[in-house]
């Protein structure tokens, strides 16, 4: 039973799905034909594998992309969990895919149907204040972060992409799908608030709190600078290890070993040149504040649900600079070109692999990394 | 037995000290002779003005100042409230000054005595890690902020300035002592740690927390940037009234109407590009964190004595960047220039003068702003 | 006779212009009344004053603006001397104006008609490779240096303006249309290409080589830096006393006495910090390599016809920067914040004041300068 | 009557100079016995390894080193082809050595006999206008570059080292002299004039015009930030092979094929986004500006004896930026710190090994690359 647009397609010329479907239904056996599968949320605690309908172009600047690949986020489980109310019932989630554009309103200018694009993390609406200055995080368009969390996301068949001419990029020949995949959150992220806000440059000692998946994709675009040492600080053995694979010379397990004397003995007393908070609790953004030497910064990529303390009373005088921020994803063209060079392998970050129906296990093994190990999980369909 | 550098300059026509010092020395008992008054720390809440020995070269790169010009740092008066611990009895106080060079060590190449100088509050080794990085105040070497704090400062007939080279700065013709002393730290503290610290750039929305004199520094070398607008906030009329007079053109008493209403009215709902903290309390830190807009900058120049609270549930998605310094006084040269070019009029922060002998009495003044109206006072010999 | 798209737009909903005016055309007495008058440009020397067509949408980003105030850049005299072959017979010229938005195609998002707005001289698609990187004057696709070049431009009643949410500015109230068409080319170019290029900061000692139009539009917005001096260089005494109300300090007829010798003794023998070319000869260029001291920094704002000699073997030595570019407009919004918080006036460029029909008389008193005076003259309907 | 060091250092342990040199001034006639060899320049084409004084403390701020090993760079041949007038008959070559110190002057803060250092290329007196903005090259108080060229030079047993807590660096323990040796002058050229001056970026596409040693130095620090693709550019078959092993990923014999045409065929015909001249020839300058996109930069390394032609013509509008520059060696602590990290393998740059006393042999073999294909050479005791 054909579900999806790209069966639909066959023999059609480009850009007249929309018709040629319409005729379709009405020969057919009804509406339920253009319909699709989706991870929804239903409430805290509650999602499941629906059928639903396809999405559909609705402003001229939307694409339509069948989605190849699609991981799961740390994000999405603070969703089920309930963090985030902005999410409401019937949700898809996601907010990460590669896939081939199958429609495109009359408004968009780059893309056409039969390309293969990277479906990002955030959509830009390119006009606005915030994206004429490249911080595409702070949309004040319509953009910013909104697949699968105000609008419906990529972990379905398909999903509708806005402004898609400046939130999907066409994928080089020769890099997979997998490959990609990791550019739609997590590199750019780890590397633009990780390690572009924290100002890493070549010889610097840099400290990276948290070795989850994001902490681990610091890790790995942070060695894009040549540090001269990272220093990864977790509690788990296990991402530890992985840190070592990805790049840090340096791990610590801070339930066995002080971080602060650890790092000041391979500082000279002095701290790290840039700490990066990657896990989102107030001990270890305070941990980052006292890691980083004079004149040092600390970037804080964790999501946050609590205030933290700032010393200030001890940093005023010590020239700290400290920042956050929400992926903007401007590093996008520049990690696909790393990766097309090969200069960049973020396959290693995928440890698990299922195919589109499975997401409810996909879920159970991201879910649990301590008993599975799961980095990042792949669907492909 | 000549011991001080009066002796040596028997002869030299400079400042007239070694004239009648000589003579007194001929006339009195010996050593205590050579000796000159300053303001004496003596614990919590005492100090005098003390008869005391002349500053003398110790270390080859020392240089002897005769004080022409001193004034008073609300830091002076934390001291005195016994905060600063490293502070102990018998300490000469004071770390601004312009001054005549009347001795120097063997190891200083670039000043000579009876030419006419800046004291910084900062003193630089010039050879450290940090000084090679222009970081002055962090001086790994010696330096830092030393004067009137871990050695004896500037409130006195004459000072001894270590690492003169780099810590002192010959004066160009044409500029008064007292517009020059401005810049021994309080303006490079405004400009270096508020205004380029915050990235201040023309166009931009500044606000500025606390409109005391280093605030009033901050309104004044922000203004060298050109802003569209620049917001100070306090709860004293009479320093928002000085605030507009160097340069804020939007003034807010934040004990009359709520700042963060005020400031989204006049930033379409978005803040400040710019929010500098010129108090030092969690509270007005804290506000500074909720003047700002998302990709922002808010720079720490109050002295604090607490931790204050960092809302990271909201910051960690806005792109902020918050720093924290000491001044380093590589502004300082700049400065300078701008002052000799009368670009930069930094005698309106000067409120009342006395003479050197008065000291008791500018204490008094200085402690009081908001019976006295004063801004700085400046004591001349 | 109301020949203008404003009048025959009453009462029709937006969007139906074109449709509308064929059909009028067709009932009506033909082709003309859908006419306007528009400086028509007929091979090299000559221009005349001619009845075009109205413009009208072609792609759906496209706006129709109506032109309120426009003027004549020194670009298309080079023009009408022959200069630029891309400009061909019958090419309306103009690259700036002031005007109001009449019309729109259904892919413009955030202007609607009626909106004041400034046309700029660079168009931006929004989504190259180089808009992203807020590099519009190097768009790549089908963007910027367009407008009187490639395409019909702004000096004519109406003006087509494609990309229009990307190269059109709502403008605030309370200013006037000719202090803002002074921001449609030669405050952005004299502020991006000279002042920022240049990297002028305060303190800074600056050369401005040429004190035509362009050049007074650097001298005005290196001020918004506050250098310590500003220096004038020009052949013409009435162009250095305009360069003295606009902000230079010192000013140096480059026939009467040797720039270099003059510059070296302002600058203690080192040279200015920065250069700015705003002439576009090889011997300005050169003069600008010899002003500048070691480490500093040149920047071309003029636009060349030759090569000029680069002395490798006196600069490979001395840490020189060399900058050229077109205008991006990136500044834009920045400049129209100034100019409506009062911090920039750009009113004094206006020398003449003409009507639109007035044209050939405005190219007239533009072309000549030395005789009438001239630095900008500005048409308005 | 001894007047060196050595007799200064009896009964101390380091590098056992004393202990023969003393013994010797003991049994010899005096003065001349303190003496030792280096490589003398006699004016044009003259050079001999001759018996010399030894070198002495002069000023406070003074090291005596012992040269342990001595490297030959380009510039040597030039100074020997009669290229650099400012050197005269009686010179000791030679700007970059590793070695012991053995003895300070009194100004001396940091070093102290015993410590081995890397002597860098460049003197910083550090207190002048430029070292105060880390700008070494262009010191102003009497550093620079002068050893081997205003002073004497490190070709020889000893050298002094004028303001030596500036311009000398402790070596770190476990790197070899061999590897710090190459961070006296090559690496840091080609980090900072080219790499950093050029502003390379992870991703972007680098080329590098000349691969000899220089060129080779370049291409090395350009991988520490992970381009996408390194093109080298020579004439030279054997050269470009080495510019393979040294990390570029393209090579291109220019003698064969035309750079301009591949560059672009490997860009999308925009061109690269950075160029690096090391050649010093007006043709490969230019080459630089043909090969480099708009927006890109051109980081002139090479030293140049005749004028380049600039095609401002072209270049006007194309947004590039030109850099000039002698190094400064600020980079050299972060390249000791990689070196010792291992995150630099220098090294590979050394292709022949002598002995203090073979430096005629030494010199022969480095100026005839074709045939030796010598890279560098290093001379040790």
């Amino acid at each position: 039973m054909p579900t999806g647009p790209s069966a639909l397609m066959a023999g059609r010329p480009i850009g007249q799905r929309g018709g040629w479907r319409l005729a379709d239904t009405v020969a057919g056996p009804g509406y339920e034909e253009v319909s699709m599968r989706a991870l929804v949320y239903h409430g805290p605690g509650r999602k499941s594998w629906d059928e639903v309908p396809d999405p559909v172009v609705r402003d001229d600047t939307d694409a339509i992309v069948q989605v190849n690949a699609v991981t799961i986020c740390g994000t999405d489980l603070h969703i089920l969990a309930g963090d985030v109310p902005a999410v409401t019932d019937g949700r898809i989630l996601g907010h990460e895919a590669v896939g081939t554009v199958v429609d495109v309103g009359s408004g968009v200018k780059t893309l056409r149907p039969g390309q293969r694009v990277l479906v990002s993390c955030i959509t830009a609406c390119g006009r606005c204040r915030y994206c004429r200055q490249v911080r595409y995080g702070q949309c004040l368009g319509g953009g910013g972060w909104i697949l699968g969390h105000r609008i419906d996301g990529t972990q379905a068949e398909y999903v509708r992409v806005p402004f898609a001419d400046n939130s999907a990029y066409v994928i080089p020949d020769g890099v997979s799908d997998e490959q990609i995949l990791m550019l739609a959150d997590i590199l750019p992220t780890g590397y633009e608030v990780g390690v572009l806000n924290g100002g890493v440059r070549p010889a610097d000692t840099v400290a990276i709190v948290g070795a989850g998946p994001i902490g681990l994709a610091t890790v790995m675009t942070a060695r894009l600078f040549t540090p001269s040492h990272i220093i990864a600080i977790d509690v788990a053995p296990s991402r530890l290890d992985a840190a070592k694979q990805f790049g840090a010379d340096i791990t610590l397990n801070s339930l066995q070993e002080d971080p602060v004397a650890r790092v000041m003995a391979v500082t000279d007393g002095l701290g790290v040149d840039v700490a990066v908070e990657a896990v989102g609790l107030p001990e270890t953004f305070e941990l980052c504040t006292r890691l980083v030497r004079p004149g040092g910064r600390v970037a804080n990529v964790g999501v946050h649900g609590k205030p933290a303390t700032l010393h200030l009373e001890d940093l005023w005088i010590r020239d700290i600079t400290i920042t956050t921020g929400l992926v903007d994803t401007y590093s996008t063209p520049s990690l696909l070109a790393l990766v097309a060079a090969g200069q960049l392998d973020t396959s290693r970050l995928v440890t698990h692999r299922f195919a589109l129906g499975e997401f409810m296990d996909a879920y159970d093994v991201f879910a649990h990394p301590g008993d599975t190990g799961a980095l990042k999980v792949v669907l492909t369909r």
